[in-house]
């Protein structure tokens, strides 16, 4: 692992981070934020995946969550969102290919080769913070925008035990009846639907919900609405009388003004669950 | 004056504008924070002048400085830091030219037909914000980072009850013996060095002082801290017994990591004197 920048930041250390992943076979690069109390053990540990076109760069910069983490006492991980480089396959469209992974592992040619997401984030990237940095991996939670909301959600409903709880910004909620999810599952997963189903949150919430809270904020002036279907998560949640918030926010968007007005709440959620 | 985005954030709304600028010669673009109260009426004013290489865009989306400005009910603007476009001169190096106004009135060939950023900011854009947006002009406060903390604290100084107080982060604070002014000064203003004084924070701060609180950050790890110059203007700013904070930040460096950590507590000061 090669350390690419180390910043002070909010009394911790915000830093970035490559090394060579086997499962995606090239080399990723990944934010982590380290609050001052990691100098005297481990932390708890908030994963935050971003949505399309984003690199682990985005929200590290922009989406204001050091300050509430440094207050909580919490690390921070940004992955990239897929595998990068000229050997990785890509598209030309934004919402394929390199920047554009979905978290899910990639059986269609050409891009199994790399697209591992799933693996990478939640088997590949996990050893890799447990061995490295102090972080307590018993209490995890995550959260991620968009396309990251969806693998937070997809995630932490297929990982029972793995993570204390789990929000969203504004999450793909329901990609097998969106455009945005059915044009990159076919792409990734093959057109076999049956393979979709433990990639879409509505689908899960149906089958399996989630042991523990789950916060959900969507802004009512958001672009991509129509895309993200919020309702479809809403009924299914409310149907399976999961424990959950999930509120519409008057005149928000999709963008990161969005994402970082509800952060604060958002972290101190997870802190409740973390400090349990 | 063109509306380019308007997103709701932190319960107020984050517009980025362009207007005709008379006294640069070209179009100029502005970031503008309004908090929630400017709905009901004007509110104080915040200035926030970026550093080198940096637009509207930098600080308005990595500052993390809109959280506290709506804690505060505080409007926040966010100049850009040069004319722009192809008619307006440029130079290959990232410290001179576009991107490196300088906050002065330039006199020399070939960027006194553009490069008017003093002017600009302290009188054209002035007028449009009074004129456009609920803004109380008799309550205004200024901050910046590097180039903008130097704009900042030489604006404040020139321009007695202009502001009611001033901070900057790891400003340049004496660019008349540093490289990273004697190039932009004579470039822009020639070489008879009498015309720099009115640039040079440091010995603005002899001559005339601040008639208001001074709050000064400085990263001990920031990587231009010879550039900077912090002891000249501390020296001088206790030689005058001004009212001021000046501090040295252990382990920051001159990163917006370094900036957004100790913003709330800038926005807090200026809150101080705005609302006194």
């Amino acid at each position: 692992m090669q350390t690419i920048s180390e910043n002070a930041c909010f009394g911790g250390t915000q830093g970035v981070y490559t090394h060579a992943s086997k499962v995606c076979a090239c080399d990723m690069t990944f934010g982590l934020f380290l609050p001052q109390e990691a100098a005297d053990g481990p932390v708890p540990l908030l994963w935050y995946l971003s949505g399309l076109t984003c690199t682990h760069e985005n929200a590290m910069t922009k989406a204001g969550a050091q300050a509430w983490a440094a207050e909580q006492g919490i690390a921070l991980v940004f992955p990239d969102t897929s595998p990068r480089g000229e050997v990785v396959a890509d598209d030309e469209a934004y919402d394929l290919g390199q920047g554009a992974g979905f978290y899910v592992n990639a059986t269609e040619a050409p891009w199994a080769a790399h697209f591992q997401m799933w693996d990478y984030v939640t088997e590949e990237l996990t050893r890799v913070l447990d061995h490295s940095f102090a972080l307590d991996m018993e209490r995890q939670a995550i959260t991620g925008h968009s396309m990251g909301g969806h693998g937070a959600l997809t995630m932490a409903m297929s990982l029972p035990g793995r993570f204390r709880s789990v929000s969203a910004f504004a999450p793909i909620s329901n990609p097998t009846a969106s455009d945005w999810g059915r044009k990159q599952l076919s792409a990734y997963l093959g057109t076999n639907e049956e393979t979709w189903a433990a990639h879409d949150a509505t689908l899960l919430m149906r089958e399996k919900g989630f042991d523990g809270p789950i916060l959900i904020d969507t802004g009512t002036n958001d672009q991509f609405i129509d895309l993200l279907k919020p309702e479809a998560l809403a009924e299914a949640t409310a149907a399976r009388r999961q424990q959950a918030t999930l509120r519409m926010q008057p005149g928000y968007d999709h963008s990161y003004f969005f994402v970082s007005t509800f952060m604060e709440e958002h972290v101190a959620f997870h802190a409740d669950a973390l400090y349990a």
